[in-house]
């Protein structure tokens, strides 16, 4: 047989990414949607993944589905209880969430459940689509790995991918609503004009001042008050700074990990670009990892699930 | 003569608050208005002030009038240029700047100017009102007074109530945003109900965490996800946090002048009374002043202006 096995999805917040694997797990097509968690309406889960991916279904009638992100949420299709850390692919394979959908529940979608860790600071932390990132991006054991993001994520690998803990920073959501929704966002002309010595001048507050950040925010007003910084450098000073504080605050020991000289970047465009330069700053060496590493990951807790057997 | 020599106003952003106040200093009456300097269209600051005390002039046309708060800003309706610390009550009164308003410009209104300072992280600071409450509250040199508020101000006290420095601290306005406007919103009900146990463990994970506030914010999603807070214990677990965190930001030695045992607390209403319970829990001894300060200390600026000359 020589059918293509798995449709593999990333089904995150805002959109809905299909693709069609062969039996090496290489991507033989792909499509998306903006079809996220949060753009369905009354739960038509189903709906939207038979509009998306019916036709492969309908060709392919044997092959399986499996979807990470926030997909497995509460407020997904099927919640997909998060498993605790240390964990590794063969520790979410073993709990794949099913749900059947299409005509006469013939169908299947396996949804990777999320990871769970308690933090230095005694807080639970939890991650949904980034794990299986991490067990994509082929990487060795003693990464420490920062994911970019709204939430940007810092994780820890062990021996055999294991994931061993990992710490969510709420950076770009903090940028966004600052800019948005305070006084900050005032002085502030949010064009997009790339000002690097003023995104460098934050980072440097940022790395130096992250234990008084509820303090140091404020500059970010006055530097404009003062006519120090334009409307235009403000928001990229502001990005910096708050970028800054991040990593200085994951690399200053309370971290449920030890970060040394090196880290892995996962991800990709202009905010992974962003964290290399603050990441450089902070004298880190910093290593990129292939940004395609979603359905690399998902690929294989297929493979580990046993849910491409069929095809051998 | 027995005429009452001084009209004190608090203008601030919001709110317009007139005072009439004798040659003692006393208050013989007080009046306020939604007219603050964000709600005043198209600049008519005149207008809104002889709306609100237009009988007062009338009755005693030889009253002065002194200001304090935003309408000094580049917003309001003459820019007082700030003042640069260590600065007391002299030197605002030599740099009191002035403005005509009423019939013939035959009033005149003296504001307060602002005061300025550079921190310890080299970035510049601002003040606009606070200084003149500090000046009012009667304290003494050695002072660290904390103000709560969208923006809280620590500042530290010389001989002759010289403010030293001062630190703003954007507590207030990240907890508005982050309720009104985050993923940490989603999960709480913002109904006021009080939490005092939650507020105070946020107060403790704050004052331990304060370094990791970028990560720590999310305790306040995961607290929720896990079932660990209630929707209505979120909100004030968020307070306690935030507030916790500024306290151990303040005391930990950044500060442009040490914090020793001992803070006063100036200001009134719930948002002190939560001051004063973080400030006990990281084992400070709180002094709470008499709330009232502004104007006792526009009327102490005003009388070293010489405005109140007339009436001896």
């Amino acid at each position: 047989m020589n059918q293509p096995p798995l449709i593999a999805l990333d089904w995150g917040t805002s959109n809905l990414r299909a693709s069609l694997l062969d039996a090496d797990g290489t991507v033989l097509a792909a499509r998306s949607a903006a079809a996220g968690v949060m753009a369905i309406p009354e739960r038509r889960f189903a709906e939207a993944l038979m509009a998306l991916c019916g036709d492969w279904l309908a060709a392919h009638p044997h092959c399986a589905c499996i979807a990470s992100g926030m997909v497995g949420s509460r407020q997904g299709w099927v919640e997909a209880p998060y498993v605790e850390c240390p964990a590794g692919i063969a520790d979410a394979a073993a709990r794949l969430v099913r749900v059947a959908f299409g005509d006469g529940d013939r169908h299947h979608l396996h949804i990777v459940p999320g990871l769970r860790c308690v933090g230095a600071d005694g807080q639970v932390d939890v991650m949904r689509g980034e794990e299986t990132q991490l067990w994509g991006a082929g990487l060795r054991a003693g990464s420490c790995v920062v994911l970019p993001g709204t939430h940007s994520k810092w994780a820890w690998l062990g021996e055999g991918e294991r994931v061993l803990g990992f710490e969510t920073h709420m950076t770009g959501e903090l940028y966004a609503v600052l800019t948005q929704h305070s006084i900050l966002g005032r002085l502030m002309a949010l064009d997009g004009a790339p000002a690097p010595a003023a995104f460098d001048d934050g980072v440097r507050l940022g790395l130096q001042q992250h234990a008084h950040l509820l303090h140091t925010l404020f500059a970010a007003r006055t530097a404009g008050l003062m006519g120090q910084r334009t409307a235009h450098e403000l928001p990229e000073f502001l990005s910096g700074l708050l970028i800054g504080a991040e990593v200085a605050s994951a690399r200053s020991g309370n971290s449920s990990r030890a970060i040394g000289t090196h880290v892995t970047l996962l991800g990709d465009g202009a905010l992974c670009d962003r964290y290399a330069r603050a990441l450089a700053l902070a004298g880190l060496a910093v290593q990129r990892a292939p940004h395609e590493a979603t359905t690399r990951g998902q690929w294989r807790v297929a493979v580990a699930a046993g849910l491409t057997d069929w095809s051998l």
